[in-house]
């Protein structure tokens, strides 16, 4: 089974350039978060952005929506800041045929304890398994992307009301 | 959604005992991973045996397939070690209504670097959606457990003839 | 042996906030890399500041002297964001009777790949050693604290001409 | 400053052989910790054995004892199993001109806690202050050779009676 992951930045990528004391989006770590877990699935990689979520625009989610279309395989599994990814989840609602997951972390994939790895393991299971459509996979749950929202108090997504 | 998992040693459990300057089958990790990912899906875990599927014996594998039959969940979550688990699974076969996970690790989950967190990652996912069965989940594929096996050169996991 | 650590922030402490999506100097992390290494030296710890060493100013760096000046040990370890450490080592100079080491890291202890730990090890044991005066333990040396500079490019610490 | 390091095994070298399901002594390690550092301080690395400390003989004391007096640098670093450390240590007295340390760790470097990365760089740290003479650097401290042992059932090292 193919699947196809579209990286976009947020704070699953997030590194520390020393040299500018600054906390980014660093180069995507889904490749070696596979590697290190010997995943033999058939995956192919694209980077499509490099964005903290709260700095994504309209574009760029017609960006990823466009990406999604064009790609030739029917599994989409997409890594995300959190803050948006609730919206750009609702973007991608009505392309036909594809099973379509959104995950990403609260703490770095580069922290020495993180939800990152966890998160891209629970990701890449059940998108080979649920049927076409749009999901959230974190925090242990697979959400619709319908009914879903961040509680950025309580540090988790629930479902929305 | 509730899963329950049953844990019964294997590698991902392995812990480094100074005293004895053994390494042994130590207390599951389970738990702790799943706090670590901030999961707030509805796990139960019940702790069966503590060995290196090495030593596991006929006795061994009717006691987790009693303990399967007897749960009132119908995800389970089973941790393993990796040499006998595609046996272990073939003996839980015929269960009705249940879909039984297998997972484990190629390193201690207790590593640095390691795939434990990435499997039990995939295994909690993919648990909650694939129909009644029993499969393993590892190397980020799900296998069928009438037809997997363990390669032990290439250290992983392949369908079997 | 009594050593007395003061912490004054830098990257060394450096945490996610995901609720701000801001990274930011948190909790001092050396209690934690003490306990994890199972010192058993005297080790008391003060913090004075949480900043990063961009951001001092020379109040600063005169309340770290005070705080220096005041202690009752004098084996003294500081950790310190590593811009201007070289700049407050230079502060420290002239105090009489005591050994005091700066140190800090180019990434966060809190990360999996970092050099925080070796670097805390490396500077409680040098300051265990070392005679009395101002020095920098960083990169695996032990830096005159007249004679040093950070190179930024190169991302390391050098002897100043 | 000039430091030699001689690599002997030890619980800080332990790997987990998954083909085999066991646990032993693997490549040294100290070259990947240095390298995470950033340590820039002149080190040469000589692997002698790849033992657990408890399997030791006499004749491999005798040939560490040989590589120390033989070695051209006067700054040694010995990685070394726990169990039988301050034994060979106590073998080492004698060596004219010489500042030996060795050190080791409880928990493998391999794990994701451990006090090997600590270790490391606290005896990289005094062998470059400390006097001629032969040494013990673990748990933070410092131990004269000559009355320092392991204290098993406390997992820690003290001084002797």
């Amino acid at each position: 089974m193919k699947i196809h992951v579209l990286t976009t930045g947020g704070t699953i990528d997030k590194v520390y350039f020393d040299a500018k004391s600054e906390f980014e989006v660093g180069p995507p770590m889904i490749a070696e978060l596979l590697k290190e877990a010997h995943v033999t699935a058939e995956v192919t990689i694209e980077p499509v952005l490099a964005k903290d979520s709260l700095d994504m625009i309209e574009a760029d989610r017609q960006l990823i929506r466009e990406r999604v279309a064009a790609s030739e395989v029917d599994r989409i599994l997409i890594t995300h800041g959190t803050d948006t990814m609730a919206e750009t989840a609702r973007t991608l609602a009505g392309i036909a045929g594809k099973t379509i997951v959104l995950t990403g972390s609260m703490q770095p994939a580069r922290f020495r304890n993180t939800d990152a790895v966890f998160n891209v393991g629970f990701a890449l299971g059940v998108v080979q398994v649920l049927p076409p459509g749009v999901y959230l996979a974190i925090n242990g749950r697979v959400f619709d992307a319908a009914r879903v929202r961040k509680n950025r108090e309580r540090q988790r997504f629930e479902e929305a009301d």
